[in-house]
């Protein structure tokens, strides 16, 4: 039961129900009595209450990520959270691991909790098989759905990510044009992310005509000490690689491991360029290069059309922000951007 | 204006608002009538009424951080979101920064959005000024309050933490019963847990009767690069010290940079250990040694408490957990505790 039942059951419009739960006067005695007994006999929930009456909402923002303590999703919950509150808007938080069902399940649940809208943080929500994405549609029919990192083309979908494919795209480019060819992709998922690096890596190749063993492409998910244990693995199955492209700076640290395990010089005789500009990658020795994918950019996008659509203004189906390659000390031929500092 | 207020000027009981609320029809319909014409002449907002009613809290508890992209607390909120899933509550996230003024009014804000409970997630929500706690206390009138990994004894304040001082005193004793005297403590902030770190530090030279310098308290908050930068200037105004135990491991990483700029080998000729076994520690080399301050543990029994005393039934006070040392590279006098792994 909504406003919308009430209104029809009482016999009045929209706008009398409205104006009788705002104890608004310039209704009727009769027909108020009338409104409040209905409310009084229905299942009629607080929450729908706020809603359905569209004056007071609960200005809340569902925000599902896979995992809050991965460095990436970390500080994407950060940023947003700071510029959902700088809106005025609170951030339900929802940590719905990688299981399909289960991220779907916990969307329903923000939803019946009626937030004003929810931001799906990271790309692995995006499934490759299009079909898997109806859970997404299904919340969009209902309330506007961001997606940080992603990209679903939808109504009432808005996304905010950083452009992975090109970045990639450049990077095996510089090294493939400095006559590099013994190049490894790891990357760590098929998400929507890890395809658009993927297809980079490979359109590099293409781009040049040079062939690309399917074996320098390795998808895999594990800790540091794991990405290291592959990495040898890779090179005992007989394949040779002097470089590591990687999905994240876990990964390339594990590549920085498995180098110092065969006693390979970073960057001299092995070269490694991480991803995310994480706090990890000024940890080890020598300081990873790394891709800076714009994150606290791709947050105040997705925020900025949020607030946009939640106001009845149009925004932008997709906000796409180049990234930046910040050169330290596992690469050499790549030009340094300025960093942000404060890591 | 709430159910008590409405049940005064309407001269009903609170059950007989409530059972007007609920549909119930053991009220007469004049009560009914009168009831609900109050409600429609007030502000009664939606989550009031589903709070004072007592029927339909709003499942919800608010999760107070300082920063959640920090390596501690973006865990500690993981940790604690999953938990409270568990037990069918959801997680409003707040980052408050550090100034006690925007905290106290972040605070005031999740009470206003009439969650059933709140966490404060880290001690530096623990002034070291008792009246300036006073906004917790506050918080704790209304709704019971949750301190992770600080300490504050008021009624409805529960608190789960680790035992900072205790395994700070255990390490500086293993130094100083090795004959190490140069130790130098460096950490972050003046929280609860960083008092907790300083009287641990302090109790193992006083039980031995040995004076200690104050410049071997440095407290620092900055970046891995800047603590890099605070210990060589340490050492440049002439204090000597071979031994680091750190407030984080940030701070950690940033001695063993110290230790790299001025060319010691570590642990031979500088020792270090970290705190809180974050991911940092196993990206350096050699990887760091760390206090390990059960995290997951305390948010566990954090929620533990609080489902307790959500239901109505009493929970301790305080919960605290012993630390432990987890040895790796950057020391060498430690016993060796199992890792949990996964990092």
């Amino acid at each position: 039961m909504n406003i919308y039942d009430i209104s029809k059951k009482a016999g009045v419009s929209i706008a009398t129900v409205s104006r009788v739960m705002n104890g608004n006067a310039s209704v009727s005695e009769k027909t108020r009595q009338k409104i409040l007994a209905i409310i009084a006999e229905t299942d009629y929930t607080p929450n729908v209450f706020a809603r359905g009456l569209g004056l007071n909402t609960m200005k809340t923002i569902g925000l599902l990520c896979a995992d809050s303590s991965d460095q990436f999703f970390s500080r994407a919950v950060y940023y947003l959270e700071r510029a959902l509150r700088a809106s005025h808007y609170d951030a339900i938080l929802s940590c719905t691991g990688m299981e399909l069902e289960t991220r779907a399940e916990y969307l329903k649940r923000l939803l019946a909790k009626k937030v004003d809208a929810v931001i799906l943080v990271g790309s692995s929500f995006i499934e490759p098989v299009a079909s898997h994405n109806q859970y997404i549609l299904d919340a969009a029919a209902e309330v506007p759905v961001i997606i940080l990192n992603g990209y679903l083309k939808a109504p009432n979908v808005y996304c905010a990510l950083c452009d992975d494919g090109d970045i990639v795209s450049q990077v095996t480019s510089v090294y493939l044009d400095h006559g590099k060819r013994d190049l490894l992709l790891l990357y760590r998922s098929d998400s929507y992310s890890g395809r658009c690096k993927l297809a980079g890596f490979k359109n590099a190749f293409a781009k040049r005509g040079l062939p690309l063993d399917p074996r320098r492409t390795v998808l895999f998910n594990g800790t540091i000490a794991q990405a290291r244990d592959k990495l040898l693995a890779v090179a005992e199955q007989g394949l040779f690689f002097d470089t590591v492209i990687a999905g994240d700076d876990e990964l390339a640290i594990g590549a920085l491991k498995y180098a110092k395990a065969r006693h390979l010089a970073v960057p001299e005789q092995f070269s490694i360029m991480g991803y995310n500009n994480s706090q990890l990658g000024v940890c080890c020795e020598p300081e990873l290069s790394t891709i800076d994918n714009q994150l606290s950019f791709c947050c105040s996008n997705a925020v900025a059309a949020l607030m946009s659509v939640l106001n009845g203004k149009p925004a932008p189906a997709k906000t796409m922000l180049s990234a930046n390659v910040i050169q330290r000390g596992t690469t050499t031929l790549f030009d340094t951007v300025r960093e942000s500092g404060g890591l």
